[in-house]
């Protein structure tokens, strides 16, 4: 297991900016986002890693698939848009040889991430939602695995089912890939999102190989105003780290520990000294003893 | 399946005005709140219920019995002070011949509710937790039994794990009330902290008569900054009622469905207003269609 940095922790650095970082910290992958790889230009941001020597340990990301839920011509239209979003995800992932492209998969149909219900168009039938899933992924999954690429399903801590994912469960993510083979689709354990699960250590275990990335921040309380930002620094929260590492390594998970945080105090500090906090905290508290 | 009015839904109201209120709107039963029967007087509260013909739906609440997860005689001494604090309010219940005392089990060990973690003194250990509240369950439930009490287990939306219950899935509680007599241990369904979980449905049914007690409030969206207080009346959410309710009566519950809600607006409004309110949306939106 390796420390990755995800992009999104040193939200102001670009790729450019994120890979020179990764290499002056001693770190040996990164994980990119889309804006951010946009910004760079796909191809410039393809060398960088290349030229320094990087890892892409995954792609941010994928999803966002359960607009077509919503009823006749703009249901169908919507579903048509977020596969072929999805496709040059894939494409992009597939460039920049990812280890996996994330897939957050979207909330109810017609609740727009962050946003407030609208007054009507929106609808409540998470179990069709979670329906809407299932066959976009029957869609692109064959277009990952002719490319080799691997969707990685991510499921959100349930706070986020209303606008961001009604993947809520490891399990249930683990449920769905398993529709797939497992080179083309994978699930994301994400300690902020998984930490309070009952069954958690049952179905890391049961992943096993399906495993296709390990994302490690803290779940902050309380939560603040804006929940989207309430992961924290390795420590500064809740989570008991050690346990679930252990439980991804007994798994046979033998890729990139990336560090994924959001939080509004740690995109104001110095990059750099983020990093460096990041790569101590890994060290304390995240890595099991030996 | 009959409506109750939980106190707490008007929480203005004493326990003579609640008993008042839903006598005035045609109400058969009514969930209480240990704090207000205090206020009134047990005997007083037994006397108003019983004159008004009324069921008590449930007693709110027991619980808070993970605080014997922290280390030494700290931990001891809470531990009996939660189980001498839960045997009082089991007498409180067999007194007022309610259907239930409802349980929320505690957070982590050393976290109050509502509070920010503290800099030390506190456990991650949830795991351990969840065992410290099967180890009380073990102690009150027959003491439960003996006084005709059933004990409801109520999971909480994982939003609340850190400071309020680590029961977070109703597969979780149903799983724990299993090493008890079914008049002893059940469960409780609350769509707000239910909704979102992919074996909700699979687990109402495997529940069956364990069902001790269901909730009926809506999951508001996006939550407001107090999240204790995200709860709305049925209709201004994200929850798609009727599934649940039809689910709950295919497992063959037949008790009150009350309404609890936290939330400051509906606080702060006329309580007749609220009742008549719950009573119009139970019909338009929580009962399945006939």
């Amino acid at each position: 297991m390796t420390l990755s940095l995800n992009q999104w922790t040193t939200r102001r650095w670009s790729v450019a900016e994120a890979v020179d970082g990764c290499v002056r910290h001693g770190l040996e992958a990164v994980g990119l986002w889309r804006e951010k790889v946009a910004e760079q230009g796909l191809a410039e941001s393809v060398k960088l890693v290349r030229e320094a020597g990087l890892r892409v340990s995954s792609l941010c990301r994928g999803g966002f698939l359960t607009a077509g839920g919503l009823p006749g011509e703009e249901g169908r239209r919507a579903f048509a848009q977020a596969l072929e979003d999805n496709r040059r995800a894939i494409d992009e992932a597939a460039e920049l040889s990812a280890a996996c492209l994330v897939m957050v998969v979207g909330g109810l149909p017609g609740v727009k991430p962050g946003e407030a219900l609208p007054a009507s168009g929106f609808s409540r039938d998470v179990a069709g939602a979670r329906g809407r899933v299932a066959e976009a992924l029957a869609e692109l999954a064959p277009y990952a695995g002719e490319r080799g690429v691997k969707l990685a399903l991510e499921p959100l801590h349930p706070i986020y089912c209303p606008d961001r994912a009604v993947l809520s469960t490891l399990g249930q993510a683990l449920d769905l890939s398993l529709d797939h083979p497992e080179e083309q689709v994978g699930v994301v354990v994400d300690t902020f999102h998984v930490w309070w699960d009952p069954r958690v250590f049952e179905d890391i275990a049961r992943a096993g190989r399906r495993i296709a990335s390990y994302q490690v921040c803290d779940y902050l309380h309380p939560l603040p105003q804006d929940i989207l930002l309430g992961r924290g620094m390795m420590g500064d929260g809740v989570i008991d780290f050690r346990p679930i590492t252990q439980a991804v390594l007994d798994a046979g998970y033998a890729g990139d520990v990336e560090v994924e945080i959001f939080n509004a105090d740690i995109w104001a500090a110095d990059p750099d000294e983020v990093v460096a906090t990041m790569k101590a905290r890994y060290e304390d508290v995240v890595l099991p003893v030996r």
